[in-house]
């Protein structure tokens, strides 16, 4: 599939490489790539193209917001709302709040999620939330956590984007792919940031990721 | 130990059995024990004894607050602060607030929790967050779940508490116990409800539990 990953923090890069490592042609937008090339050579090694925000989001079929979740409506603003009309954005973001320190709070929680802000903000789009319960490195790798069938989540209001997400999941090797129906399920999702958070205190690390045994 | 467990719901009774069943002295405290005794037979079969929150806690070397969420501050104030001075308080209790309906919402969240109310409402006790993350069945038979192994969690600011629960916890055959360190631990394991409310949906039943696989 044509992927635009949107954002070049280590989720945005670990996800584009992954996605690409599956066979996916992947385009990353950033802000300014003319500024983002000459701070990072990470793209180089990789089969992956640099582009603006809107340039990336035209040519994807899904969109990978993997932005700050601070920034996330901004920058899907950026990416305009034209070149996500119709299309998958699976949004891995989380409402984090560092302005009083760590540990953050949540932006938004409980009764709405950063997932339905979204999908309100740009309601011909299809947005599905996943992967937000972990760090990048495991969304990509799930075996490289225990005997690799820890469990991931899928939450979104149209059947057949869910089904394109869960089709991506598959290709990145997840096998516990749990689907929590309808977008409001992204509020417990994003809900279970703050004990990730504390566990990877806990823990000591954050290559862990939960798994629901039933 | 000399356990009082306040509440004669569900989780209540639940855990009153099960501590019982692994030796312990377990007093249930209600507001009105005639009242209770006349619509409930569940008391005759186990050794269990049936008081008021105050003469419960007054004997209780440990005070599980197995309340509704919504009525513990007030149940715990009419066990009365001196009945819980020194005391470790085993909370178990969820801030879920069914105002509104299914699902319901967190009454507090994020930067605080219904655990750091109790605490500062009842300075001189010592309150261990714990056993909330699950439904009463699992909590006393975690053997349950898949092949025993999943996840609890504790927090708490006073060490010998928490150390007391933990052993309360491995009386009940808990292997995997998470210590999430101070009390604050218990906004994580607190906001943990909304994806496993989710979850009972979409697991069919209230027979599971989370492991931290790492």
């Amino acid at each position: 599939m044509d992927i635009a990953v949107l954002g070049t923090g280590s989720v945005g890069r670990t996800l584009a490489r992954g996605l690409a490592g599956v066979g996916h042609t992947v385009v990353v937008g950033t802000r300014d790539p003319a500024q983002t090339r000459r701070r990072e050579d990470w793209l180089a090694a990789d089969d992956i193209t640099l582009d603006t925000f809107a340039e990336a989001a035209a040519g994807g079929e899904v969109i990978v917001n993997a932005t700050n979740g601070a920034a996330s409506l901004s920058v899907l603003g950026d990416a305009g709302v034209d070149n996500l009309a119709g299309k998958v954005i699976l949004d891995v973001a989380n409402p984090l709040d560092f302005s009083q320190g760590f540990p953050p709070t949540l932006a938004v929680k409980d009764t709405d999620s950063l997932a339905e802000q979204i999908q309100r903000a740009f309601p011909e789009a299809r947005v599905v939330k996943s992967l937000n319960t972990m760090n990048a490195a495991v969304m990509v790798a799930p075996d490289s956590v225990g005997d690799g069938d820890t469990s991931v989540f899928v939450a979104g209001d149209d059947d057949a984007a869910r089904a394109v997400v869960v089709g991506l999941l598959r290709d990145l090797g997840w096998r516990d792919i749990i689907d929590l129906g309808d977008l409001s399920g992204a509020r417990g999702v994003e809900m279970w940031l703050p004990l990730w958070l504390r566990l990877m205190t806990t823990v000591g690390g954050a290559t862990f990721n939960l798994r629901i045994v039933r």
